[in-house]
């Protein structure tokens, strides 16, 4: 209890320490937008764009919660439910205490976000000061959205033994300081972006940034919160354990898709930058390909139309498709999305069978291992029309380095930081629920309700 | 069968009065919208802006069905469906005869809307006249959604006992007339936004007009048709009556999320009011913040991390910001989203345990008691930085005054009005469902389809 | 085997050949959009409409996917949800190859457009050579999505019955042939837009090119693949097949009312014709009129308040009004609904009892009788304040001709191609699930899992 008021003090202390370095910063901030307008009659146009991409963006919230309590037992859908309300509740607050400030400091894309280096930023704190401006707001509004994405990835590949007290001090952690960190190398100015290989570092709309990193952390989490009890037999093979709703696991895919609009096209912050017309197509185009491609592996293979392998294949589709979305050609988009559905399928099989992990969802497969080959593609498949961005197809090999170095880098930095947060999380409040509350399911036990009653369903 | 006829002849002949007196006053309208565009380049941004923010809000409609149909049994389901359905069906149509033109005439806010009082409008009706325009068409509709809206709160309050013709009888009048006479009197020129205090009465979004006022018909409706059998035990002491399924409670709060960024931020009614950056950061802010304060706050009592308080408490900082949003710095957004949280838990207790009144949903408390919340908190942390409103603070007194003025009234407008309709509507037609009925449930009696049928589960 | 190698061979050279016709017309594209922008200043605002107006559109996959599995037994569940998830997927792959070329070529609505007749177009395949373009890409993404939506519109009629495989080579066939030959008639400058009566014919956003030919080709398959077991008596009569959620048809339905604020608002092409508003508002009266209508008439009939009928009913009026949005006042537009609701409900009746063809969803009388009865209300209520359309309330018997010409066309063209194609496909690969197949549910028989097994409900 001490410990605890102790821990305040000092939190509140470091607050207004921090809104002090912020109101230091202060440049000339336009709360109201009759400066922002008048200076640019550009803005209204860019500043409808970026916001309803935003909400598209913050839709997907409800489809990953839809696809994870879709894959999960039926015992533990209000956790998963849970995790996906708290984790982006939770994660924006903590964006925009921290994270925002982190990420962007010394970007200057808006007022606000003056200060910062090459491996850190240090300004925007609490959106306050001279980050209280349209601009910036604009800008916060979007990237919470991309950091609540991140965040929530996790949650599908630890589904169904994690306490949700873990999973929350987990979405802090991982929202304040992890995401942002490493989204400031690459798009707050950081040192990835300015690599001297090709354009720099290029991921358009977060490939790397958001997916492979939430889904390496991910594989993080599920490796050392352990498998279901039941996932693998004595004699070690993966057994198969069914989700409760299919219907769900489709309509969330379907609702991410939608969401994927704003997310990649919305990723250009303008309106007045035509491309964002080629980019939603490519990034339609990489879902479809993702998915048709799965489901005719799958199809031949069992003699199945699996439906999860479909809405997986197209998941991983967008994912691959959005470091390049705005890079490369329709036919490119529709071979990024094609490959990254057999990459998902050979994934799944990996991470089950050889790694032993246990991962519900797929979410180690369809954001970790797809968010590096889309990192990759961008290498390959850049045709130079957009952006200055060139890939092997135009005769280019330098970019590829780029590529490969972020690639390494968010391979070290998410396994890194995701095993220390989980191991200290794990020393500290405990990670794992206990055998008992797993078999009874973590909705009762945790949360002191079921999602389908039975006497709500009888009357 | 005589009555009807008469009846029928009445509103025939009480129609062609209102289209004639429209007829009378048309203005120039521009139905084809060249004009409008010729006379000022910045419509289409705004046009797309009003109508997507509509079509956000339109999508709440989802979001209050799948919340209050998974706080309800399976048995009352298809009836609460219906509900929701039918309300936006004929609140619609009353809103296009009746309800606009009583809201907007005389505010001159687009063509057609010439005629009204400082306590009534009467022009605009049918859109017909002058306001078949462009400009009418744009604000008609954003403005229906949230009739639609401020109708379909009370749903949930009174589910699971309430007849289906009774509830269509109240959508009608609640749209035609209740909602659109306190609507003018803020928004459409009456006498409470001239009040001398501050800026007179302020509520950006309607955190009063649609959310206090649906709150508080909602109180009058459950209070008339009583508990639902069960709800109360001989001792008097409230029971536990579970919903069928959580997990669209949780859809359906993150669908409201979503549709709130369209009807808060939309409110500017410009996109050249590039406030709307910060609006839906305040409002993103207050929800967050309400979920996590209120989950914290189960959390610590009950040992439970409840999901259906987080999602009220979510709703409850969304409620609560919607009058202040385009007036507060993120800090105070944060901070009204927070207090929302924990009055909407201490309401929630006041309402079951106190005044015994049996609200499934929550709604009176989200809805009702932090609509007024959010009315007084224009009054506390508008910071002057908007709209020339200024709150406590800033040091400025008068605006608050305007605001308590704006609680007492529509207190005392929505009991009276709700009282006397619903009285009216049981003793006319009847407002509650038979025991007989109750127990089966409502979809089999008055739907005559059950939402999950046996045999199709079955095969 | 071999016969499939050459078959491939075969779809490769007439790719590389299509891809060369199309280098072959290649215009000045602009991928990167800098010179769109230059040369239009209202370029932005139309891309973000038409773009958010896809998303839309989009969505509305989602919003068919749920009610068609609400109307479908749990047993099927997986199967039609797959169908809805690949017809898409499928469709769009099959739309980017050649439905575009085939439907746009010729209307030189774009770069890379140029070539085509009065009965076919024939270029823009694959998106390559000059259709690389930003404004080619805007609308080849806007126009996809209609394509998906007329192709999933039959899934719902052969629900419960279809083998998978048959429908996923359907969906191939009418995104990139049956679809885009019509369309081009109507809306790519072929014969049927420049009928010499009125303007010529007039189909605004669909009616007839999607919804009617959609539903009349759900018409020829539903009939193609006979009812369901059981649907029909001995004595011939029809029989209830209930659907399994009614919470997913209510859902669904608001689902795609808010998706067709993209698909009718959206079909301007651009924000900059202010019309915009008056569709958003005629498109919301048509709907709510059909479902007030279909509901009123249902319960003076039955006394039951049936939500499935106040669906369709709403299905119905926006389905009906999609060809005359543009074109009518409000008060049309009521009229417009109202009789739709009226239609459909008749429709469903005639289709059951008399065609005794099995529409598990309604989708026959919905998107096919109502779509024809759109495509003829252009005739009737086109008022001429815009597009220079005009109907019989405005004295002018001109137009209706043309749209009775287009209803003629359509009702032939689809029927002669939705026989053949079916008829095709029931001799090859065959179209009806087995009757094995059929009684243990087509979830386990052809896609290996169910959409809710009973041990992950059970724990």
């Amino acid at each position: 209890m001490y410990t605890k008021r102790r821990l305040a003090a000092v939190l509140l202390a470091f607050t207004a320490f921090l809104a002090g370095a912020t109101a230091v910063s202060a440049q000339t901030a336009d709360p109201s937008g009759a400066a922002t307008l008048a200076a640019d009659p550009s803005a209204p146009v860019n500043f409808v764009w970026v916001l309803i991409a935003g909400f598209l963006v913050f839709f997907m919230q409800a489809g990953f919660a839809l696809v994870e309590a879709g894959f999960a037992r039926a015992k533990n859908t209000v956790n998963i439910l849970t995790k996906n309300v708290m984790d982006f509740c939770i994660g924006g607050l903590a964006f925009w205490a921290f994270g925002f400030a982190v990420m962007f400091g010394g970007s200057r894309i808006a007022p606000g976000t003056e200060l910062g280096n090459a491996i850190l930023g240090h300004s925007g704190f609490f959106l306050s000061g001279a980050a209280y401006d349209v601009t910036t707001a604009a800008i916060w509004f979007f990237q919470m959205c991309f950091a609540a994405a991140a965040a929530t990835i996790v949650s599908g590949a630890m589904a169904e033994r994690t306490k949700i007290t873990a999973y929350m001090a987990y979405s802090f952690i991982v929202s304040a300081v992890i995401y942002p960190v490493f989204g400031h190398w690459v798009w707050g100015g950081g040192w990835l972006s300015t690599l001297p290989f090709g354009a720099g570092a290029r991921d358009f709309a977060g490939s790397g940034v958001v997916h492979s990193l939430g889904g390496l952390i991910a594989l993080t989490g599920a490796m050392m919160v352990g498998p279901r009890t039941g996932k693998y037999g004595r004699d070690g093979k993966a057994r198969l354990i069914a989700g409760h709703n299919m219907t769900f696991v489709a309509l969330g895919t379907m609702v991410l898709f939608v969401g994927w609009f704003g997310f990649n096209p919305g990723s250009t912050l303008a309106a007045t930058d035509l491309r964002i017309s080629v980019i939603a197509v490519n990034t339609f185009l990489a879902g479809v390909a993702g998915a048709v491609v799965a489901m005719y592996a799958i199809l031949t293979r069992t003699g199945k139309a699996d439906l999860g392998m479909a809405c997986n294949g197209c998941l991983a589709g967008l994912v691959a498709v959005t470091a390049s979305c705005a890079y490369v050609a329709p036919w490119a988009a529709v071979v990024i999305g094609g490959v990254a559905g057999l990459l998902m399928i050979a994934s799944v099989g990996f991470v089950e069978n050889r790694l032993k992990i246990d991962d519900p969802v797929g979410a180690i497969s369809v954001h970790g291992a797809n968010g590096l080959w889309g990192l990759l593609a961008v290498g390959i498949f850049a045709d130079g029309t957009y952006g200055g961005v060139a890939g092997l197809v135009v005769g280019n090999g330098a970019q590829i380095v780029a590529q490969l170095i972020t690639m390494a880098t968010v391979i070290v930095w998410a396994l890194g930081t995701g095993f220390a947060l989980f191991a200290g999380i794990k020393t500290t409040m405990g990670l794992r629920a206990s055998a008992t509350e797993e078999r009874e399911g973590l909705d009762l036990t945790e949360h002191g309700i079921e999602a389908y009653p039975a006497e709500a369903a009888l009357g």
